[in-house]
């Protein structure tokens, strides 16, 4: 049967997502697992290719296994052969024609900034520092164009295999709890370090540093050297992927 | 000069607190960065011994310096000497008479329970885990036998080397937020393993184990035997320390 997992990992110690030749991925010890369950090799698909450092709470991952075991039993089984950075939260099967990447909908992230005169290193992989007091009102009014379905050519690391760059952000939620400020964006899919350099953007309109109205400028210009600095990694978390199916 | 710092700490990849022979703590750490940054040997004075996996974000450290960096410098230029895991976040200079351990009014510490289904594995250097149900409420009932002064030897591990296992606990405090239930408790002073024990014993009480007035018997039994397990070093935070001076 075809079974959608969904995993939650912490991405501090892997090479990323994607099977790799130097470096431990999450699909490895995945693939690994699940084949060590089932006493037979196992293969599975990611949608969202995270690079090393992100974090995944709803990670999609087909994969196809024989139905000995239900899929509420999954979860739970799989999860005694994984490491603790690694869990499957949910698995439910789904029909021939889902595909774990051409039937996504949309995507939402988050990235959080530590935003204080220390960092708290509690947080360390699981945020970026600034320290320089940044304007959440600035921000969101920046966020705001780029809503909608856009070229995000300058907000796109310039090593990118993507066919085209036009891409749909449904949403840009901007919230501060104390320290933290954490930033959702949903959106039809993301280019290559797409979300990070928006977060790397937003941060120099928080500063102060360009006016809100200058995001749509970039945009336009199509030109990534326009755009902030790529954030590392270790803010970003892919929170949830939802399919059409 | 006496200098008080407050010191953070991710004890995640620490051997603890202390100096050990065998591992590397926060104090050799410490002591290696003002080493670096005084350019003469330094040695330090922790308030807490926290365990492996333990963390900080309010540890009081005493040090002896030079009076060539002012107090409000200190934090940042000793940062720099200091792993991403490590922060000074205060300096203050202290009298002659102050003690790091005797000049102690009260500390307090938090604990984080993940109380899901399915384990965050963003969490899991962080929290202890428990799937099933806890019943705050009851827990809270429990906890409130133990606020006082006390003898709390059955709360303590069998190899400690205190002179007495009498301890004033000032309060308990237990929330819930979504998944998460966080204790933070404040006393005169904590026994070796005290809190991690003490949140053991309430779990038990929070599954309807124990019923909340039990807690009251084993704290007048002083047998360890009756108390609940030693929870997991992970959820555990020192917060904050106040010091007489």
């Amino acid at each position: 049967m075809r079974v959608l997992l969904t995993v939650s990992y912490d991405g501090t110690d892997y090479c990323g997502w994607q099977r790799q030749k130097n470096g431990i991925s999450v699909q490895q010890k995945l693939e690994e697992a699940l084949s060590k369950l089932y006493t037979e090799q196992v293969e599975v698909r990611g949608s969202s290719r995270t690079d090393s450092g992100v974090h995944a709470l709803g990670q999609g991952v087909l994969a196809v296994l024989k139905d000995n075991i239900s899929c509420d039993k999954i979860p739970r089984a799989v999860n005694t052969f994984l490491p603790k950075t690694i869990r499957v939260v949910g698995a439910r099967e789904v029909k021939e024609s889902f595909h774990p990447q051409y039937s996504v909908i949309d995507k939402t992230y988050t990235y959080k900034i530590q935003n204080a005169d220390y960092p708290n290193p509690l947080l360390y992989n699981y945020s970026c520092f600034e320290h320089v007091p940044l304007n959440e009102k600035l921000m969101r009014e920046g966020a705001s164009y780029l809503i909608g379905e856009h070229d995000f050519k300058a907000f796109c690391s310039a090593d990118t295999s993507a066919k085209t760059t036009v891409r749909t952000i449904y949403s840009i939620n901007i919230t501060r709890e104390g320290d933290i400020i954490t930033i959702t964006i949903k959106g039809s899919g993301f280019l290559y370090n797409m979300v990070r350099i928006i977060v790397g953007t937003l941060i120099e309109v928080g500063k102060g540093k360009y006016l809100p109205s200058y995001i749509g400028e970039i945009l336009n210009s199509r030109d990534r050297r326009k755009a902030g600095k790529t954030v590392i990694p270790n803010g970003l978390t892919l929170m949830e992927v939802n399919y059409n199916e």
